[in-house]
């Protein structure tokens, strides 16, 4: 129940306690489940509040998906009260390529453009919290090499906090990552025949 | 992977199809890893993104726990962009009843106070969106009556969408659940000795 527990073992690794509540982590949300996505979004709320940089990518393509947390993180990011919101959408083209990418033409070649940009960013330490959300899809279907991204992930220099959501998320990436939450759906309303409905799906 | 799947069934409820889409949801986010909250938090942000009225009630007692989060929803409340949000934490008192419960008295009949509260804003419909956080311990530790909670749930009018969160959710409230998402730990920090850090525990 707590968020400070007492840890079961103190780690040999000659790092100070100090150095190692500050570790970046790699965190994956996986699994059948609700909520992937919606806790890597209020995760991005606590990072907003310590005053963040946070860069958010969003490996989906439809315009209405994740337009309530786009809208909310935006209003944050423009308050000035915390940190600040850069979010990047693959539906809508890539911001910093403009139409270059057409969504509705390669998305392999849109998640590629997504991923070298995650790289540069990760290079220049231009974020603090990442989101990569429904990255696992592009990794599952070969569009990312998964050896690259594990290895710009586990290299990534400083203190960056990096989570990916998706289902089914590759061993290799779940090898890597610090914390793994799996996501397990108990009941869902589709089961009894109910559709998604606004505020609550998207 | 999409939040607007094709039903599995179709029920034979006599509902339309825009009536089973408004239904009103009770749902659950429980289990031993992370996210629980994190996701209802989210689930905030789609809400006040449609413009609803949310209540948030912390049956928690750390001043530290979700202070990022109510930071960030107290900031989307006052933007005038969306929503409004009211946040009740337990810790430092119900707000309504000011100083009437000492925190550090007797947590049950603190609890207890909160739930009458909550009893009261169902009645009233005061909010569109609920997040009951961590409501499922005064419900195990029997600081609640549990018949009596799930009967307020199943009975509450309108379109009120209800989410608890908390490890070991009674087996009556599950059943009263249209969604039930449960977290399960499968790796996390602390297990390499690692105690919780800023901006990612709270």
């Amino acid at each position: 129940m707590s968020p400070q527990g007492v840890p079961s073992t103190v780690p040999d690794d000659g790092l100070t306690t100090r150095a190692r509540r500050g570790r970046p982590l790699l965190i994956v949300h996986t699994g059948d489940g609700k909520g992937k996505s919606t806790a890597a979004f209020g995760l991005a709320l606590r990072g907003w509040a310590q005053g963040w940089p946070i860069g958010v990518f969003q490996f989906v393509k439809s315009a209405k998906w994740r337009i309530g947390e786009e809208k909310a993180l935006e209003t944050l990011g423009e308050s000035g009260a915390g940190g600040t919101v850069t979010w990047h959408r693959m539906g809508a083209g890539w911001s910093w390529i403009q139409n270059r990418v057409d969504p509705a033409g390669d998305p392999a070649a849109a998640a590629a453009e997504g991923w070298a940009q995650i790289r540069r960013d990760l290079a220049a330490q231009t974020y603090r919290l990442y989101v990569l959300d429904e990255m696992t899809y592009p990794l599952r279907w070969g569009w990312l090499d998964l050896d690259e991204v594990v290895d710009t992930l586990r290299t990534r220099p400083g203190a960056q906090h990096v989570v990916i959501t998706g289902r089914a998320a590759p061993t290799p990436l779940l090898d890597a990552a610090d914390l793994i939450t799996e996501m397990t759906k108990v009941r869902h309303p589709m089961d009894a025949g109910q559709k998604g409905q606004k505020g609550i799906e998207w």
